[in-house]
């Protein structure tokens, strides 16, 4: 299942993407300078908005890598425009694209770890879903929140994207 | 696994716990009525904070009770406080308490359906991951980012809680 789950996130990306998208458009309506949103914050103390998309791309990213051992690609951080932003997301999904479900055979006994930990360990599976799930939802929300806090007009459809729905029996 | 990211829903929530208590305990602090936060919304077209709970606790009730097929408890909406929000999450606690992996075993194949999709239908596991899921840490976050723009002191280890980490050898 961990296969399906990185599936939804890449659909979650997509579903990002498209609200970058909006925000430009929302910009060009509203005449103000998307690029402005990038140092919007929800509180003085938390990561401003370019901030919160680019580890959104990230724990996709490493997540992906930590648990089946495959190298991932370097990002500077650098970017400084809506427009970049959107690529980051957009290279993350390429990334994820080049995913099988085979690659994910060994993740409930692979040992994963991160230099902020001290040299604890935590196995593929329990760092998958206690920390890669809850802290991409974690950052993707906080990112949809400081757009709908700043009026682009996206809403909990545009959240979570088409779902694979059966019509009914005619 | 659906049974695992159940017992990590579970978790969240005695996370959301935490933080309804450190909202009560900063509210004290900083002498204001805690239960102002209950209307708190980040966009005037957005729910408010009792309602972002109320549906996180919903979420995480009917993710579990619609793929099992066992009932859930019904609760009013009606909760005026936040010590009655607190009450609502561990209900929903307990009732997630009563699940054991054997309760998952059909979810693939069960039909899901809502009232407000005129007859649509999702497989249990469709549904699971592409409603419950980004549903679930969607209201979660949302309410976490309502206390932090409003200033209550909860922060990111807040929001994971403890993680399954192993000492390094010595």
């Amino acid at each position: 299942m961990y296969f399906q789950i990185i599936a939804q996130m890449k659909k979650q990306l997509a579903q990002l993407d498209k609200w970058l998208e909006a925000t430009i458009a929302n910009a060009e309506l509203r005449k103000f300078d998307p690029n402005v949103l990038l140092t919007a914050r929800l509180s003085p103390d938390q990561f401003a908005f370019a901030r919160q998309v680019q580890i959104t791309c990230d724990t996709a990213k490493l997540g992906a890598s930590r648990v089946t051992g495959k190298d991932a690609p370097s990002h500077a951080d650098t970017e400084a425009t809506i427009a970049e932003l959107r690529a980051r997301v957009q290279s993350v999904i390429s990334y994820l694209d080049g995913f099988a479900e085979k690659d994910f055979e060994s993740v409930a006994t692979r040992v994963v770890t991160q230099p902020r930990w001290e040299g604890k360990t935590m196995t593929g599976h329990d760092y998958f879903l206690e920390h890669v799930v809850p802290n991409f939802y974690f950052h993707l929300t906080t990112a949809y929140a400081l757009l709908r806090h700043n009026g682009v007009p996206v809403g909990k459809r545009d959240f979570l994207g088409a779902l694979t729905q059966k019509a009914p029996a005619t």
